[in-house]
């Protein structure tokens, strides 16, 4: 009996250390490295190549290593009557949390300009801004953005939020529907996109909605890079529409080396990085699954193929 | 009648905006440029030149523009006669608080490690560190400790905090007293000192101290310069004991333009801007004094002169 980790292209050393420190006994293989492929019965699955379960034919849970699941539903390989299970990672919402505020704080506290003075060794004290003038505006106001919206109001941020439909009642005022956007924009100095990538959003974050916005108002896209048309940050950054930009996610991931965000000097890239699973809080379920898979019980956060989560 | 702002080598201007955003018939001057010292009733000062208030005859009021009043208390030409008041500015505690969860964060998640890729063009992802296994100490846990550690506790960091003297029981465990020190070293990987400097205080961030931490710690200082030994720092960093510091408070400031602190590349420097006095939510409370010193009535947040606070 044995685990196989099925992520190619990603360091999962921790989920390994992870797996055997919170269950000693566990047998885990990572792929390709798998010496018995008879004695692997559950698989944990990144990305992995399709049709490769194949070569497990004594699978009795599969476990995507994410929320998604679409990498393996359209996967021929991912066995019908085996039961498909997904990873439901409240440290995922944290992490984009934390991802947030801290740029919010870069941005409200100008850290930037810190780091450039002490590479002068120049001391000197800037006053403000003061965040009591400060709103933050969260675009996009499901799971994830109410989560962020909450944090950041909880630790003292004035926060508002946009959905495209109507939200439930909430401490936090949301406005929704295209006709409110523009009365949204026009009190956001800090803009965080959430927002799911759909055909309505696609290209939201564009040279109409920056003009919405306060001028020097600061962008944390944190959600897709279709959300953003790359031409008009940059012209926006050009006239001091916006003061900078913080971005996690790109119309092509890597971002392509001679991309001009890389170099633009109120642009700051991470790359993908806002929300990842933390392995030390999921491989909890993932144990808790193989057991209940190897015992014949119930299992957890069972994905419906046909809702398609 | 007039304000007089007496703060040398400290740019007022948003203190002169907001006090006369919110009382626009208020008349405020500036040290040194005071044309009209007898008309002078209200003097708000910070490290105001000592024998200057000599110069206003017609003192009704004098207030700290922050919650020191050390200086005025020491200053033989304060009149004795004139009630004394200070600031009790809760946006005070929050700016500690934005300043330690910025650090806090920009440690954990690792993104000067980010900053430094962008200047490549280099994308890599980095798993981890991962905050379940990530312990946030508080040294010195009065009322700003206590906030900023309160603060951190609600975003989800694991907290504890330690003091010299016993404290009040709390939600997040505080340990006291000299010889638990230790105990409490050991478990912390992100050390912040809020300390009261004193002279049980003086030099308590030092090597022996750095030992008892898990290798690789980081260090925040917002407390003050001494009770950091600097070489001490130094050798953490050179044998990897510490992982690195981020520093707001230095022994001589503004930190001296040689000082090994400014090009070490693992040491963070602020110019003293953990906490700066927000002037947009301070001056209500220095206009409602001012009306009430001009009024005879009984002032907010007097100084008892023989307690010194």
């Amino acid at each position: 009996m044995s685990i196989a980790i099925i992520c190619p292209n990603r360091d999962v050393s921790d989920w390994v250390v992870g797996l055997q420190r919170l269950d000693p006994a566990l047998q885990v293989e990572v792929w390709p490295d798998i010496r018995h492929p008879e004695q692997v019965e559950f698989a944990l699955c990144w990305n992995h190549p399709s049709g490769v379960l194949r070569r497990f034919p004594n699978l009795r849970c599969v476990s995507s290593l994410g929320a998604g699941v679409a990498h393996l539903l359209e996967d021929p390989s991912c066995p019908p009557g085996v039961p498909l299970v997904r990873l439901v990672d409240d440290a995922l919402k944290q992490s984009m949390a934390e991802y947030v505020m801290h740029g919010v704080l870069d941005c409200s506290r100008g850290f930037a300009r810190y780091r450039h003075q002490q590479m002068r060794a120049e001391w000197t004290v800037h006053q403000g801004p003061w965040n009591a003038e400060l709103n933050i505006g969260v675009m996009g106001y499901g799971e994830l953005g109410r989560y962020v919206a909450k944090k950041l109001a909880d630790f003292g941020f004035t926060v508002a939020g946009w959905s495209r439909t109507p939200k439930p009642a909430d401490t936090i005022p949301v406005l929704s529907g295209h006709d409110r956007l523009g009365d949204f924009l026009a009190k956001t100095n800090i803009l965080v996109c959430l927002l799911p990538l759909t055909p309505a959003t696609q290209g939201i974050l564009n040279v109409k909605t920056f003009g919405h916005l306060p001028r020097g108002a600061f962008l944390i896209n944190v959600a897709r890079g279709g959300h953003l048309v790359d031409d008009d940050l940059l012209e926006a950054l050009d006239t001091n529409q916006l003061s900078g930009a913080l971005l996690d996610v790109f119309s092509e991931e890597p971002l392509p080396g001679n991309h001009p965000f890389w170099s633009h000097s109120r642009i700051t890239i991470t790359p993908h990085i806002a929300s990842l699973t933390n392995p030390f809080s999921a491989v909890r379920q993932v144990v808790e699954n193989y057991h209940r898979a190897m015992a014949g019980q119930q299992l957890r956060n069972v994905v419906d193929r046909d809702r398609g989560y």
